[in-house]
């Protein structure tokens, strides 16, 4: 499968990496590529994974089959976007008033929901944004059951996410469906719990497990 | 130990009938006594527990040594409160797009900071709130290791909280102590995502376990 991913942050170079070592053919977009060459955080990332491609979001977007949104909002160009699936694993991170950060949107909307409202063509899969990116690939590296979360509106899509993240290393079992992409304002708004958690446990190596469920 | 618990609604009940059976004195608070005794669903559960009193918030409050807040906010009274431990078991829905509801305050405030500011002579600790109330008192009901938060700045006010939740059946390592009361933001963003577990799983006898923790 050929994958986009868009942003060259770590959660979006940890997932790039992992969907490499799987055999997948991997592009990450970013808005200006010389840019991102001309930091050494990403350039050293580059030589380790040589076979990585790099492009303008547009074209990064236009090649993968499957995108994966690994930026804080809406930087994807809607051309030649429709009927793909695009996985969102961000979280809508708002500094503006300092550490820790809160959201926006909030309570009322979602970036899961603003994603699809803005490109109605593609199929908007929230997933993995409520845990540390390393745990998102590796789901092994937490001790004992837990869980990933899948919100989105295309039944398909969602099997095929599924599907990712059985590959990955999530058991079928660790995937709950919470319904639609509505259902993403509810996992976005761990992320202020799970940044004060990191705090009290100082830590990044857990992850939410609904017991009961 | 004499409690006040502020509010009439299940989760109040719930919550004064397990103190009472704990061999506390406790009085509910409510806005006006003869309306609330005037509702059925009240009376009936009064009938049950004819030893647990009932008063207007502000006499319950003064006669409390603990106060315990299930209402959605600030109808407390602020006088003979100071130093008092007030337990925020609360979330403060917003119904005012409907069902399911959201938060007001959200992400830059919470009920727990709110009712500190209010009240600065109280020592708040926020807790309990991520779960049914039937769970809260009850923490058996969901089987496995399962987690129950403490927010709040006072250490000898969450040191008194933890031994009421040992009483309730919460074991010494199922609190998380995630530090002050600024961390009630992040407890009470779990409510929208446990409303939408609700509907995927079909009941409430889940809770939230960090796993990894």
């Amino acid at each position: 499968m050929r994958y986009a991913v868009l942003g060259t942050g770590i959660v979006g170079r940890t997932v790039a990496a992992r969907l490499d070592s799987l055999g997948h053919r991997v592009v990450i977009g970013t808005r200006d590529p010389g840019a991102t060459l001309g930091r050494a955080e990403y350039s050293d990332w580059q030589e380790v994974h040589p076979e990585v491609g790099l492009a303008g979001f547009a074209e990064a977007a236009r090649d993968g089959e499957v995108l994966v949104n690994a930026t804080g909002g809406q930087e994807a160009d809607a051309a030649h976007l429709d009927g793909k699936i695009l996985i969102d694993i961000a979280n809508p991170l708002d500094f503006s008033r300092g550490f820790p950060p809160g959201l926006d949107p909030v309570d009322d909307d979602s970036l899961g929901e603003l994603l699809q409202r803005t490109f109605p063509g593609l199929r908007v899969v929230k997933t993995l944004n409520t845990m540390n990116c390393q745990i998102m690939v590796d789901p092994a590296r937490v001790a004992g059951e837990h869980h990933v979360f899948v919100s989105g509106e295309d039944a398909d899509a969602k099997k095929a996410v599924r599907e990712l993240l059985h590959s990955f290393g999530w058991p079928e079992a660790s995937v709950i469906d919470l319904g639609g992409i509505e259902t993403a304002r509810g996992t976005e708004m761990l992320l202020p719990v799970w940044l004060r958690l990191m705090s009290a446990l100082g830590h990044t190596d857990f992850n939410f497990h609904i017991q009961g469920a």
